[in-house]
């Protein structure tokens, strides 16, 4: 069993094996680009070590890491066209760099390369493995199209919202780490159960984002405090704030959120001040604790020793620390 | 062994029977619309008439035969994005009836469904089934970059533009070919002859419709004929009369393919007038025959008997036999 150090280790060499052909350059170039921009490579991590929990060695299911990750990030690369955006982790993105078609069109060989990747790993466990990807990519499809048509909703609900993030971001947590388990030789009912702690982990995860993003020390946070503020982001804080509002509460979220025009500091104050009076953030934080021990309660049920246990319980530990 | 005919109706049925999730609609929807515009379904038809070559029943390869007409579907929805075509087959694209980012998105759950079909396949077959589909799907998006590069470039060779087509078009056909052998449990040697028939079959057809879009009867012509020549597409024909024109004939074509704003019918007339000075249209002929020759010896070694190679011939003859 390694470290998750040494596992960090196997993915960053795995990842700079990755060898993609020489031509096409306009179409090969921005996936190395992207892959290269870093991030902290939690999705293939988790590939690993779900089939470490199971007793197996991390190098048996490296390829799958390989799918998830490269898989992300094509997924990162079509919704920045979507969602048009000028910077991924400080820079230029793919579409911005190059051009949209050649976004698309990478971002569509990318696919390809994740199945190319997915197609290496033992034949014993290829449609199981091939069934659980699938199923999770065309998850994260149906996110990325709800998150769009909140956007021009506003009558969306905390249940819907709670499904959406479901899909675009837990279903990846909780389909790499059912890979992991596949490959290891887990049983059904193991590698539902670690699906399913993936799940609300990542539930839990977007919700600690949420919250974060209004409410983390600005020395410590990475990027500006109050995004989601000034976007009008529907994100739990929102809809949960619209949804116990009336009167000046009521008044002053339909007026800071219908302005076209207006002072950043001002905005996210005036909404932050709302979220007091309405104690949005204790809420929240209730809603994450909830989906945090209910993914605690699932990985309590998994048949594995402690000891196997403990990566992935630092993990979630690590992942849940961050600072407000 | 199943009749043409036969062949049809059960791919007719399948694809009637494709069924996607109701939600979020506008994520579905569009994938049931480019799918029911119709087309000639010659792709998946290729998978079921070489399962039967190989002598197995066509319903083996079924799910195989839908994933290529669902990745085929895909290609055209993000092609149309990236070349702004407004039309296809008549109707709206998917990008101008809903939007791009719906295009985008449902063309990547489109590869997904695809990938879904082709998990289906029998176990047996599944590895090399899946090598086969992705490094297809990768040559196609290959040859799609190709194309988008050389609207810029005016030094492509007639090379290139073979090795464009091929990618394009042609690894398409032999890949359906091929993965329709693989499941009939083929020799690797058969495989690869009917994936090399494929391709060459492929080419050939590409330069009839280059030809096609210049001599066609317009009365039996499904679209405009010129339409190549009025949008200055570096067709076969294009290419090998720049390499050929000097003095008088180069002089026309530099001025024609120059011109901003002209009457149509007097360009399509004047580089016309021009090709036929130059014998374009038997120099096209002959490459084409050439093609489609190379197919033919290939398919001629192909280990089955001359009862079943009949149905995969006549679809050869009758797509080789539009008229000019």
């Amino acid at each position: 069993m390694h470290t998750t150090e040494q596992l960090q280790q196997i993915l960053d060499k795995a990842i700079q094996n990755l060898r993609f052909p020489d031509q096409p350059k306009q179409l090969y170039d921005p996936i190395t680009y992207i892959i290269n921009l870093g991030g902290k490579r939690i999705r293939p991590l988790l590939v690993l070590m779900a089939t470490e929990l199971f007793g197996k060695d991390a190098h048996d299911s490296i390829h799958a890491a390989m799918a998830i990750e490269v898989f992300h990030n094509f997924t990162l690369v079509h919704d920045d066209i979507m969602d048009n955006a000028p910077l991924r982790r400080g820079k230029a993105t793919v579409h911005e760099k190059w051009s949209t078609n050649t976004a698309i069109l990478s971002g569509d060989v990318m696919m390809v390369e994740a199945n190319k990747n997915l197609a290496m790993v033992n034949p014993i466990f290829l449609k199981d493995v091939l069934d659980t990807f699938n199923a999770t990519a065309q998850g994260v499809c149906e996110g990325q199209q709800l998150d769009m048509e909140f956007e021009d909703r506003d009558d969306v609900s905390i249940e819907e919202y709670i499904n959406m993030i479901r899909l675009k971001t837990a279903v990846l947590l909780g389909g790499a780490l059912k890979l992991g388990a596949i490959i290891a030789g887990a049983s059904e009912k193991d590698a539902d159960l670690i699906y399913q702690f993936g799940v609300n982990i990542g539930i839990a995860f977007q919700l600690q984002d949420d919250i974060l993003d209004v409410y983390a020390d600005p020395e410590k946070f990475g990027k500006q405090v109050g995004g989601d503020i000034i976007a009008n982001k529907k994100t739990f804080l929102l809809l949960k704030a619209f949804e116990l509002a009336d009167g000046e509460t009521k008044e002053s979220l339909d007026t800071w959120t219908s302005y076209k025009n207006f002072d950043i500091k001002e905005k996210v104050e005036t909404v932050r001040s709302v979220y007091d009076i309405l104690d949005i953030q204790n809420i929240a934080k209730e809603s994450m604790n909830k989906y945090l021990n209910m993914a605690l309660s699932v990985f309590a049920q998994i048949n594995a020793s402690e000891e196997r246990k403990s990566n992935l319980l630092t993990l979630t530990n690590q992942l849940m620390a961050r600072e407000y």
